[in-house]
């Protein structure tokens, strides 16, 4: 890799503890690029991962092409990850992994993303989630619709597997794409009116 | 402000330098950013600034709500800063703000940011640059269709302010929302098929 500034990159613990902190739980969202990557090269949809949101407090700015950031903290995202158009149609989802295997906690999304969901749905666009149980390898769709309904009807912190089961879309891990969640709603015609 | 881990912010040279860095040229940007929210604010279209991309390659991690990036550069952004949903049509677009009073450079844009564009239009979404001409205190909206209209009939390394004049919609700076560039697209009913 290059670094501006002729910056040599060291072997460092720092840096070592970046990796670790980098590659916890980063599965999904590894496969999921590369899902959007085969997407785009095949040109069926044009859906990418926004940039993780970084507050900067500290740079070293010698030049225009040589700034350096010195000190920054991961910031709160105010929006969802993943974004896009597919046939025309605005989509927006969040993606998350959970070691539990009976239900995923609630707390592991923000509320102003569910918030978000919601408003993308409201203005036409196609809203959802997809969970990773990793202990049972299993990865499911739920559109915002359905988590709307499930947080009207009950007080739980966590969405249990049944639900994703009866009210969500099993997405089946395949070698290209990985994670073909474009063919959920292509089974679906677009909308979530009807189960497959 | 509040940092993690109880770190005190410091005055210091590269925080000046940061202010300093981050303050040139990003008056439209912070403008845009005002007028997204005031979108989101009335409900009439949710749209967000993409985070800045960030390559990091030092972190220092002590627990899971305790990191401090300790290394990091800007990225080149793969793809525009805006994008979102208005009317159930994917939007997408790139603002850039020039000193020239007579062309706006094209090396402003990376040429894949421009194919990103192109991809956005063929897929059924709204693509456009919002370019200001600060010393002209001029905005121009130009959508994709006419980029590439402009590209293929000619070599120069510039669009010329009077191409924005014969093909592109000046937006009118108002109170609020500052940078109204949605009636553009109202006005023309969506698409730019026509002109006012």
């Amino acid at each position: 890799m290059n670094y501006p500034g002729g910056i040599k990159k060291r072997q460092n613990t720092f840096e070592k503890s970046f990796v670790d902190y980098a590659n916890r739980g980063m599965k999904l969202e590894d496969d999921l690029n590369i899902t959007n990557k085969y997407y785009r090269d095949i040109d069926k949809a044009i859906i990418y991962k926004k940039p993780t949101p970084i507050k900067i407090t500290k740079v070293n700015y010698l030049s225009r092409s040589n700034v350096t950031i010195k000190e920054a903290f991961f910031d709160t995202p105010s929006t969802t990850d993943y974004n896009g158009i597919y046939k025309g149609k605005y989509i927006d989802f969040e993606a998350k992994e959970t070691t539990s295997k009976t239900a995923f906690p609630l707390s592991n999304i923000h509320l102003h993303q569910l918030k978000h969901l919601e408003s993308i749905e409201k203005h036409g666009g196609i809203a959802f989630i997809i969970v990773k149980f990793t202990h049972l390898n299993k990865i499911f769709l739920l559109f915002e619709k359905d988590i709307k309904l499930f947080l009207e009807n009950t007080d739980r912190k966590s969405i249990p597997i049944s639900y994703f089961e009866s009210n969500g879309y099993l997405i089946k891990e395949k070698f290209n794409p990985r994670i073909d969640y474009l063919e959920i709603l292509d089974n679906i015609g677009g909308n979530n009116e009807e189960k497959n």
